[in-house]
């Protein structure tokens, strides 16, 4: 059975993941992409050979279409997913699922009242799905180094991307950290704060780089500078303490080069080299739950609220200069619905 | 268009062949198994909703197999692919293409006579598709390090497979050396000698380690040496030593360890993790060939030939005590017909 | 010329400190030791061929002695060192210089008073004699990264030390960072905050890992971690990160073992192996300026003095929750003396 | 007592060793330097203190030197030993002992005839007082990777000095790597063979780079490339393969670079920062054993005659186009006169 996919969004990221869909998995299909630049969703087309319409609604609704990938504008998402939602069709919704945590709950209310069967909604945390990531994770939980008490994480791009400000930083870049400490430690962000290093003088809108503190249920702070216009290169990095040892992410590396009295090895410029396997991996996964009829092993829409909780609580922090901000748990209580989730954990823990 | 690929020979290597195929590879379905061991076809068949077949022979005339992926006992290789070729049926033959270099000739000539179109063989030496090996060619390609001069390439195995020599060490594994040798440097191996450091005393049935040394037709000497029993890990290492630096294959690795005083990271046990991307890109890239008709961009029969051209010398200079041999060139003559390829260069720099 | 040293204290830091004086610094030789236990001092002055003394005082008047170097308890420090100023003897003494601020105090403005030619007091910072803190030292100048932004450090030990406590943990390991610091960004640090990952089950005396927060005058933030029980190795590292690049003490490394699976390098068990060449260097640079009658190159009692009042900051916020606190400049600015120090910068920045 | 040191030849080395042994090294001072570049002797004996001597002759035999450097050009070295013998005064020569097999025998037997007490002669070979190579010889010792059976070793220098051929080459640069290979091993090297592979077009004067073969008597086979012009830094490794596991020479670094895409740690342009700590270490030690009257633990003249005869053998090689050669054992067996010794072991083995 082939899954029929259509892709909503023909820029860098939905261009990119029509063409994974159709080149390097199995079982998909790309019949149809949209996109309200027209022209750009004709090309991909052309390229995919697939349908192309201007309307999300329409390739949404189209017979031709089994599943919907949304690589849109991000304040295009909650409306989009809520039409999958109405047609009863699965969706893989880029990060964030919405940006403000009102529409995110609303979907996850919406997902909770409307479905039978598996959840609808899969949203793109695809970092779960590199190897790397994987492999750290894998070892925590065999015990390698323990009860784990300290995590200290760096996300570094090269330039930051025209038209965001300090609050952009953590929903656009931090939200990939905040949802993958979750996930490492498997316990959910309780407090956090925001710290404000020397700022770099080549990006006059925002702070940056940026320091967030998180403190998740277990205990563990976890420390993460966010640094945009870090220029060396995108190097994310990612170490777990604990009480027996420590585990780092290992930089990626596929040559060594010797020349001019220096021996090096080369970071990507963004990270598409970096994370190319990990969408890879998320897609396939993806589209093998939806052949075989099983829940989705991606993020849920539960998980993308609670992940803008903690974006939404450091913003305040940061508006406080730096004040200690607890994430509020309250709406989710009602939407929580999957049992065994981090945050049933959460509130068992906390009553 | 889907390519409906049939798998001859379902042990560890023929059973994830499928699994790859079938799962991980765009555009591809295994439609038919076949191992003269029923039950272990019946296994993979199950596993991946294709047919079973116990003879080959039926397998590669079934209407529903479009395509062949040979991976069953290196003596079985030469006339199954024959087969193939008179069925009209692109095949993908496992490494070696067949042991003896006389048959190797035969399915050269073989293929040459009987196909109109795109060559009907492909063999699998998977290295030309590890992103490493890929982006190491494009270096040099590029002049980073300017006329390559030297080669240290090193292949470390944990354990020996059973029932060897010191000649199929040469054959089985020096294999992959001597093919990513010629394809990297872009140049035919004309002279070779082999070489004996102290052996192991854990495998009384072959020289282990063993040394080689091959010179190619642009005069750059590489030494490979070939460890079976290395025991501490499964570990591939090439350097390209050019006139104004070097280029070196990365060391894979994930995740970084701190423990017991120690800073460390793993070795895979053997090739699979190390190669697995490797595998499904040389797969993905056949059947994209395949699906698209134009010529098969893996390794061809005439670069099996070539490889097991050398391999015969390697094992002449193992009885000759270390001799200088060179590797004979004379019946591919008659056989060569790609204009541009390594070996019409030989050919034109030795005339 | 020889400089004839005598040594105070005869536990493993001092008993190494009269090793390496006597067997490899040119230019020097112990000529006496002490120690309260006085079988101690016979053992050590046995093997260096010095004399042995049971009183410090005797040692410091005595006139065999033309230089004292401080290795004793840390809360002898301080009268040892007035009785080496009263003597008019130069001191080297190892951190801290004393314990509480008000005695440091009282050391600069006694050596401020009474000096005539080079200040008497070295204090026993030896990182800053380290190769390699050195090398990034000078490549910061440079601009090798441009302005710097951030920087990162991890100070993790083994084991902790019986008989401390969280303050101690500032005090005696989190001092040297506060030191470096300071020294490596050439900037005072203004204001600190101290705060807490889940702690190691191991020592319950005290609060392990410690996280700390130091604000420096050019506006750079530094975060520090230090954890005593950190067991899986000594391992001190730094990040400088800034406008256009980031520099980072490399992982010392000797050999590299492959075994088991796995590749790896060892960690030490203590400080000594990493720093050894820096405490010989700084004994070196302290031994030359004596026999040449220079200023010693070592940090000043002013420096020692500054990372003491750091050091109190930290153990105010630790108290007070994590608050971020000021360092109290006020008493140094009578006793700043030295024209061009970081301290003088500070002030002027101030103003 | 302080060990009054001459220092023979005030070159590049010369100097260098002269400053180390004056400033750096316990127990020792410069009193004296020669060169028959007078004003070259002046320059040093002014930043040393030392009196200056055009004549090695009188230097030698002045009443103010208790032992003698020679770091003067090679074809010197036997002449300035014989002297320094004659006087009764210990000499650590600079390698090579003597550039010939003949002489280096004579200088072995003019000292076995006329010591008594500890031999006078010490060789330069610094190699054996690198922590790293005195770390793998430990490990190696400690039987960590078991029986060792191939060692794979590079010499790479950023370019070559003028006025040498292929033969040098050997003498000068490859004998580092003959010494170190047996010292490591700890078995006497007793066939060799030479190999050519590509030259670079940037040194018309010699075949650069060279591939050694060295089989020590306990049937390790040791591979060294040594490449003078490798242009991108200077770089020395060194791998011990053995039955359980394989060491590594560990790449010296101290700070990484972040910047420009690329993370880099940078080479030496020449030994000198590499071995550095090296010659150090193996002047202290020569300084110690006269100061205590033990015998010296450097290098002995047989160990460099052991050397000579090796580059000797791969230069025979070189001439018979990479032959297999012997080395010629012969006359050793008069002058062999330390029991124990690796050549002892040898003959005994022969025997």
């Amino acid at each position: 059975m082939t899954v029929r996919i259509g892709v909503i969004g023909t820029g860098v990221m939905g261009a990119e993941h029509a063409r994974v869909l159709q080149g390097n998995v199995s079982g998909a299909t790309v019949t149809a992409v949209a996109d309200t630049v027209y022209d750009r969703a004709k090309a991909v087309a052309a390229e995919t050979g697939a349908r192309s319409f201007q309307s999300a609604e329409e390739l949404i609704t189209s017979p031709f279409v089994d599943a919907v990938l949304i690589a849109s504008h991000d304040t295009a998402h909650a409306e989009q997913v809520k039409a999958c939602l109405t047609s009863g069709k699965p969706v893989l919704c880029e990060k964030p699922l919405a940006p403000a945590v009102g529409e995110c709950q609303d979907l996850v209310s919406l997902e909770a009242s409307s479905v039978r069967g598996n959840p609808l909604i899969s949203v793109g945390f695809m970092r779960r799905f590199h190897p790397a990531y994987q492999g750290l994770k894998a070892q925590l939980r065999e015990g390698v180094i323990g009860q784990p008490l300290m995590m200290l994480s760096s996300h570094r791009n090269v330039r930051s991307y025209p038209g965001g400000d300090s609050a952009s930083t953590i929903t656009n870049s931090g939200i990939h950290e905040i949802d993958i400490t979750a996930w490492l430690l498997d316990s959910p962000i309780e407090t956090v704060s925001w710290h404000a290093p020397r700022s770099t003088s080549v990006d006059g809108s925002r702070q940056d780089p940026q320091v967030f503190h998180l403190r998740t249920a277990n205990g563990v702070l976890t420390i993460v500078d966010v640094f945009l216009n870090a220029r060396y290169g995108y190097d994310v990095r990612c170490e777990v303490v604990g009480e027996t040892g420590s585990l780092e992410l290992a930089r990626p590396q596929q040559t060594m080069v010797n020349q001019g009295l220096g021996r090096s090895r080369s970071y990507a410029d963004d990270w598409r080299p970096v994370f190319a396997d990990a969408y890879r991996l998320q897609s396939q996964a993806w589209v093998d739950s939806l052949a075989s009829g099983t829940p989705s092993p991606l993020a849920s829409a539960t998980d993308a609220l609670n992940a803008t909780r903690v974006a939404e609580a450091l913003i305040q922090s940061m508006n406080a200069g730096g004040a200690t901000v607890a994430v509020n748990p309250e709406v989710t209580i009602q939407a929580q619905s999957s049992p065994g989730s981090p945050l049933e954990r959460t509130l068992s823990h906390v009553h």
